[in-house]
């Protein structure tokens, strides 16, 4: 196990009703002055957007608003945000949203104490400091709501990428699994994409003797097959939201994570599609995760038939293990088509014709590699891209 | 699922050498006059106390010391350390050692901003503020690293009683498993025992479709069947003390608890064994919880065939699942044994005489119960402590 910190301080309120109380959570984290930060259509309709706005109402929060983010969000709406920011003395941003709206939350979040282009956190510099980010999710997804991440899209070039920091966790985060019950399977479904391939991130790792966190990674994802069907069948299975939206904090504020190498080859591959078709992250992954596993497994039939036995039920094939590590890829795909996602380039509406454009966005140097598990070239991405034609 | 919140802020440091940063995070979280705290022996003899104070004399940390903390914290030192933080104005509580320092820390962090006596405190009123206080972690047990609880002794009719609030949770704590290679065999694996406990009275609720939790669970408990028998056949075993250690964090943040109902009798029992007999809390709870699984076990047959068959690798008795049932508490038992723990009274060298007195102690009126899962009189609480004759 290698040496590690771990801090997750967002406090997290759970369960019905509980964003009746986000005025009182602001209050509580010092927030004075608050800019509300989301999407659009449904936040709207549903009344969610009033029923917070009347919670801050209530403590006497003054507020501002900024809607309008979308999925796959862009740096436009962050320099607005940061604009309203600067120019109003905002102290505090909520987020209303999945996601997305986190995410640029957490941007305009740090842009907003920074004098340079908010975009430089995006081109590796850390976030050192930040406005505070409290947040409503309405979506299992991302993970943002107890991450230090955010990933932005820049219009020019299509340019998606990441930031992270400290700073950048939520000093609050609201989940009430009723408010995902309106989501349409497909969404639900790549949200919980999403949440199965943070932890296969964290699970393929070289670093050895990490049972701990190998383990809490198989919960999460044995949590994950037994509850994902449960909400496709039926979207108002509140039992099931609570355990998927819960589950997927667990994936991503990094305690699955922790002791070892992570690879996110995958996840950084899958940028490069949504960025391109604007198709939905966790489709996106459905397609590449497969791939990148069936390139990759050589180089750890173990790691491979551990996860293909203890998540998937395979029985283990002790003469020939490559074909247990086989048949738990195999379970993955199954399982992805069977709540809806796509697996191949041509379910997502993806073109071969684009993969060595998509692969060279990757921005990788002739001999430069990413990732850790296998270190990949821009080759090798190509030809993980046509394993998932 | 219940709505729950779930706030764990404590900055966890974790690996090899770590302990030489003490200073720095003491620094980190704004502390400037500190009392370390810790037992003796083997954090002296050891030279890890004098590591701790040459990081804080680097940082220019002005500090007092209070040492004699003992297994089964008294209140005595307590007084005597609340004393010393009021006289010097001290502002951070460093404890040094187990779950026995670290709980005795929290006693005085919070005794020290509060006019009466601390012990209200462990009358059931609520800890709204205390100082702050910092770990450096010698045994991987009681899980107090990472939690807002503490349990102290009254000396006056050797009460132990806990007490928790979330100011009581560690700003910082340090987790160097080499510190815990000189651990003899049996404190090991009364340490592991007690990790493993805080997992069972968390698991054993009426709370419904919580699977995200019970797998949370099952992944510490996993790792705990692996690893310890390792530490006891070789306690230089780095990698093993690792995961137990980062185990026993996980077991009791309450990360493996939310969103359900938790029954903390066995531990109730089980503090009046260790106030009467001295003996290790671990050991103590070895041979409660077997006696409390069996006397509840008909009450949800199928919550005990789930942990045999998930923890334990039972096979499933369809036809008569409480044999499974039965199976998985005899294979907790054979894991107690061979880790050297004892699972009667008779081992623990406690003596049936004592038992109608040992109920009674827990302070049960007529009529009245304790527990959740399964509502226990006093009746009940001999009636387990016969079966672990």
């Amino acid at each position: 196990m290698n040496n590690f910190t771990f801090y997750s301080p967002t406090y997290f309120v759970f369960g019905k009703e509980q964003e009746e109380k986000t005025g009182s959570y602001i209050k509580r984290f010092g927030g004075s002055k608050v800019l509300i930060h989301y999407g659009g259509g449904s936040v709207i309709r549903s009344g969610l957007l009033d029923r917070v706005k009347a919670s801050l109402t209530e403590e006497g929060i003054d507020f501002l608003e900024l809607g309008g983010v979308k999925p796959n969000p862009r740096s436009g709406l962050v320099y607005e945000g940061i604009k309203i920011c600067k120019e109003n003395k905002v102290d505090f941003i909520l987020a209303v949203g999945g996601g997305s709206a986190i995410d640029s939350a957490k941007a305009i979040a740090a842009g907003a104490l920074y004098d340079g282009d908010f975009w430089d956190f995006y081109e590796g510099k850390p976030v050192d400091k930040a406005l505070k980010v409290g947040t409503v999710l309405t979506i299992a997804a991302a993970g943002s709501e107890g991450s230090g991440d955010t990933v932005i899209t820049k219009e020019e070039g299509m340019l998606k990428r990441g930031a992270g920091g400290e700073a950048l966790r939520p000093v609050f985060s609201i989940l009430n699994p009723e408010l995902t019950k309106t989501l349409p399977a497909y969404q639900t479904a790549c949200g919980a994409t999403d949440i199965m391939a943070h932890v296969f991130e964290r699970y393929f790792t070289n670093t050895k003797e990490v049972e701990v966190t190998d383990r809490l990674c198989e919960a999460v994802l044995l949590t994950m097959i037994k509850e994902v069907p449960k909400v496709i069948a039926d979207p108002n299975d509140y039992e099931a939201r609570a355990n998927i939206m819960w589950a997927g904090m667990v994936a991503h504020n990094n305690l699955v994570g922790v002791g070892r190498e992570q690879d996110w080859s995958s996840h950084n591959i899958e940028h490069e599609l949504s960025a391109l078709y604007d198709c939905a992250h966790g489709a996106g992954l459905a397609v590449v995760f497969p791939a990148w596993m069936t390139y990759v497994m050589k180089h750890d039939i173990n790691r491979f038939a551990q996860v293909a036995v203890r998540v998937w039920g395979c029985h283990m094939d002790f003469t020939h293990p490559e074909e247990t590590a086989m048949e738990g890829i195999h379970c993955l795909k199954q399982f992805l088509t069977s709540i809806g996602m796509p697996v191949t380039f041509k379910e997502l509406g993806a073109k071969e014709e684009d993969i060595p454009a998509l692969a060279e966005k990757i921005g990788l140097e002739k001999d430069e590699t990413m990732g850790s598990f296998v270190k990949l070239t821009t080759k090798d991405v190509e030809n993980i891209l046509y394993l998932a034609l």
